[in-house]
């Protein structure tokens, strides 16, 4: 079994939980944030059969795009941290996948 | 070392976490949800040398049981995602193993 | 790859935070709370190459320092869970490090 950690930004989030959904994978879901960016995004863990890890890529792929954004960064002046607008290449998605050894229900 | 990633109810979370502080097991808590039931739920990262895990297993079984319950769910009705009422099995834990390669404090 | 869990105190991690910016680390930022001690902290998830691992424990060791602080724990009576001041040792952090086997981004 595989764990995989779907980092991905809210406006692509919905386009990914009604994939998996309507496909019945198992999800738990985390509201977290970038450290950089600030940006609130949701990271979802699955826990998937080695043969199911190509067709969810697929979903993610095809729910999660990159785009261009203005976006509020924290940034190190020198001196201190001072907010500041930049143009960020947003979204997408990043997915870690790492090895699950063991998996139990109670 | 291994990490245990225990995802238990909010209905059993009181149970479980009453017993794990009892036996001076440490964890760090994450507020999450399922993707599908839309229930608010627990997600408990245990670092726990091989010795321990039998034991914890045993508190979270003895703490977390099964049952079936009326919930709010997201369907596909092939259009668009609705949300709808559904008796869903609900509770228990899930609990991931996986492998720690180190652990460090500072 | 490696995947870097760092549980960090609040107070400590604005600190550690202006470090990782500053020196260009991709973070992923989970809220969490200590089990025992019902003390809010940070969990960052930094996925890293092999060879950055050392300079990110040297952003975390000079960021985080452990020191003694009177909290509000729970802790079990005999009967049930009740809420007491207790002086504990808080702050300092907690690093997990595991393998990742695959990392993609879309």
């Amino acid at each position: 079994m595989k764990l995989m950690m779907v980092i991905v930004q809210d406006q692509d989030y919905a386009k990914l939980a009604t994939r998996l959904i309507q496909n019945q994978i198992r999800a738990t879901k985390f509201e977290t944030s970038g450290l950089y960016s600030n940006k609130k995004n949701v990271t979802l863990f699955i826990c998937v059969e080695e043969e199911q890890q190509e067709r969810i890529l697929t979903y993610i792929q095809e729910s999660c795009t990159e785009r261009k954004e203005i976006c509020e960064v924290w940034e190190y002046n020198g001196n201190m941290m001072v907010q500041a607008e930049k143009t960020l290449k947003i979204g997408g998605a990043t997915v870690f996948i790492s090895e699950v050894n063991q998996i139990m229900k109670f």
